[in-house]
């Protein structure tokens, strides 16, 4: 190892450049979309197969090691120093929502990649592999599935998923065999957690609390678990200038009434150890007519907190509610438990190392929790894992208005810099 | 005029005969619509042409005059006993809304050709005319505009009106001279207001206070005036996992406590002298995803009473709040008033008189206001005008459910008869 580097950090003109150069790489990138005008790249499609080779090429031109895994995953390698089978991962995805960013994802893939690129230029190598994965699914939107890359390097592929269809009707098999994969090899991604060091995410924080904390990165302890509800209330239409108001079944009076309680509830976690997050981010009326009360409503509720049982009690609790609204209002429910995810912990004494060396670089050795999935939830699984987030401009993502500065992408550099360096010990 | 009809009412085996014709006319009726296997007929469509030829036809059975005016309206005369210009117009809408039902509107017609039919072949006849009326348009559901039939009839029709365009992109004036008119007369359609005794239209409620009341027909001694609003709430959209709960601007929790005060608000009017009815019917939440915090909400405002200052007092203090609300959740407010119309009282004496009958026949003397616009709003407008309401299942109306039953339908007869026997003196 190239003691040189062994600063607490890039030297800051270094990182600086090197900021430049992902910002050059990111805005490169997301030219490679399925959809013109708009930044959409999807799981075993030609833009992934295009990225992949672009992703190879520039850690080529510095002589690092690449491969393509039977999942369609990109790696990237700066060998280790010694003959050891010992590495640590960096990396995200590479896939995108329809009409989303240039940030969410690849930031995690391109950041680690222009930092293995200087390594390697400069002759810095570790007593360990470092590799850096671009995960080619990660978001689902393709074939309804999420996290399919994470998962087939973690040994969770399920084989039904071979025969997950997409909008256009072409399975998950077909669309592989198209990519020049075979569906059957696919468990030849899954690596060996034996020889893994440490899994370590890069990711945009989509959320404000950066930008409203005026800080540019954090350590994150853990990502919420999310459960999700569609829920119908039934109710009965009627004319809105002749049922009396005392003669009314409203289906919308009472989806309001208990969204202001769910949300006063959730509120009311916020100084919690374990704070809830309650959104009903989805509501149609029926029949939906200006002269017409609403005769039926159908909602979603999406509840996450970093502590499941936090969660779930939150959850008991505001369902029996609405079953005593429904009651009271003459109203009929059906609920449809939609997505459960457990709640996921960092791993403890390299979240702890991260958090110190945001610490040294910010001033405030802050973590977060995430509330957001990631592929680092799959990793936690399997291997020591943890992640570092950045601010991003409102604390928007999925949307074309996702912004970074590259100022914190340096101080990002200089972060997953110090933690290679000092954190990971054999 | 035939004494032996003057009774309080007719003989009731007449009028339960009577009542079942009145039903086999509103089944029969029922096939001419426009789109197969629903009610749906138009205005100035060959339905609505096959609609008035019948209707005259049944009346020609009798030996009654029958005439389509200028406006497309179908009329039919029970000629006075005398030389005379006097006349009482009894009358409501033939044509409906798409998949609508069989009674709103044509029962106000077929009833009392029933009756005048009955009066015909019994050598019946009065000081007055007797005419019944078929407005071709009320609802508005082929050119956007309403009440264009009793518009015409009125003196109110708009000259702007030719140029209206239905779904297929046919104007009004194309309209019409396909069905055989010719728009720029429609004001030969207009009535001399001065020889109008009286208008009186029966329809079903549309409201379930007669079912709840256990009561077949009321006297109406007013419309309601409405107002509404489009009015959408602008937050912020952003990831349901990410933002904390105290740092969301989110629309959907703003409007949702918005209306449980509107509905708690005028719920509070019930036992007021002049009840108000508030309805929120069609909410829209973009961009509406399971995982996305409601960024706007788009919603409808619909408010009625039969007092103006009432309901427009209660708008004020609604509107109001709706600021403070925008402004404790950091919302921008977008507002436009979509619709106005004026209370209409119904002519005092008339609807007297019409509750003394209804309080004959049924024991109870009851008056309701209506909720919904009718073709009455515009007669009374320039004529003495009243209504007598019907009992209809469950209040529904403009739906394929709509329902009534003979017996109710005998009772209305007996009350148009006693009121036109009794109770319009010239």
């Amino acid at each position: 190892m190239d003691k040189a580097l062994l600063h607490k950090k890039l030297p800051r003109e270094t990182a600086d450049k090197l900021a430049i150069t992902v910002m050059e790489y990111c805005e490169l990138l997301a030219g490679y979309t399925q959809t013109q005008g708009q930044m959409d790249r999807r799981y075993l499609t030609p833009e992934h197969k295009r990225t992949n080779n672009k992703i190879a090429l520039l850690a080529q031109e510095s002589h690092l090691h690449t491969w393509q895994d039977q999942a369609g995953n990109q790696w990237v390698r700066l060998q280790a120093n010694q003959e050891t089978n010992q590495r640590i991962i960096l990396g995200s995805h590479t896939d995108t929502v329809p009409n989303g960013g240039k940030y969410d994802g690849i930031l995690g893939v391109v950041a680690p990649l222009v930092l293995l690129k200087h390594f390697a230029d400069n002759g810095v190598c570790f007593d360990f592999h470092v590799d850096v994965v671009g995960f080619g699914d990660e978001e689902g939107t393709r074939f309804g599935a999420t996290l399919l890359g994470s998962s087939a390097i973690s040994g969770k592929w399920k084989s039904k998923w071979r025969e997950l269809v997409d909008e256009n009707g072409v399975t998950l098999a077909q669309a592989m065999h198209s990519f020049g994969l075979d569906v059957s090899k696919v468990s030849e991604a899954q690596i060996d957690s034996n020889h893994v060091l440490a899994y370590l995410e890069l990711h945009i924080e989509q959320g404000p609390v950066l930008e409203e904390k005026n800080l540019p990165i954090s350590a994150v302890n853990g990502i919420a678990g999310a459960r999700r509800f569609a829920i119908t209330l039934e109710g009965k239409a009627g004319h809105a200038g002749t049922v009396p108001m005392g003669s009314r079944q409203d289906s919308l009076v009472a989806a309001s009434q208990w969204i202001v309680e769910l949300n006063k509830a959730a509120q009311n976690t916020i100084t919690d150890e374990y704070p809830v997050l309650a959104t009903v981010g989805k509501l149609e009326v029926y029949p939906g007519g200006v002269n017409v009360i609403p005769g039926s409503v159908g909602l979603s509720l999406d509840v996450r907190s970093i502590n499941d049982s936090a969660r779930d009690t939150f959850i008991t609790d505001k369902l029996e509610r609405l079953e005593c609204l429904a009651n009271a209002h003459g109203l009929r429910i059906e609920l449809e438990e939609t997505h459960t995810a457990q709640a996921v912990s960092c791993d403890t004494s390299f979240t702890e190392a991260m958090t110190e060396v945001v610490g040294l670089l910010t001033g405030t050795p802050l973590a977060l929790s995430s509330g957001a999935g990631h592929d680092a939830m799959v990793l936690a699984e399997i291997v020591p894992t943890t992640m570092l987030f950045m601010r991003c401009e409102g604390g928007i993502s999925h949307n074309p208005k996702e912004s970074i500065c590259t100022e914190d992408v340096s101080v990002s550099l200089s972060a997953l810099t110090m933690f290679i360096n000092e954190k990971v010990v054999i």
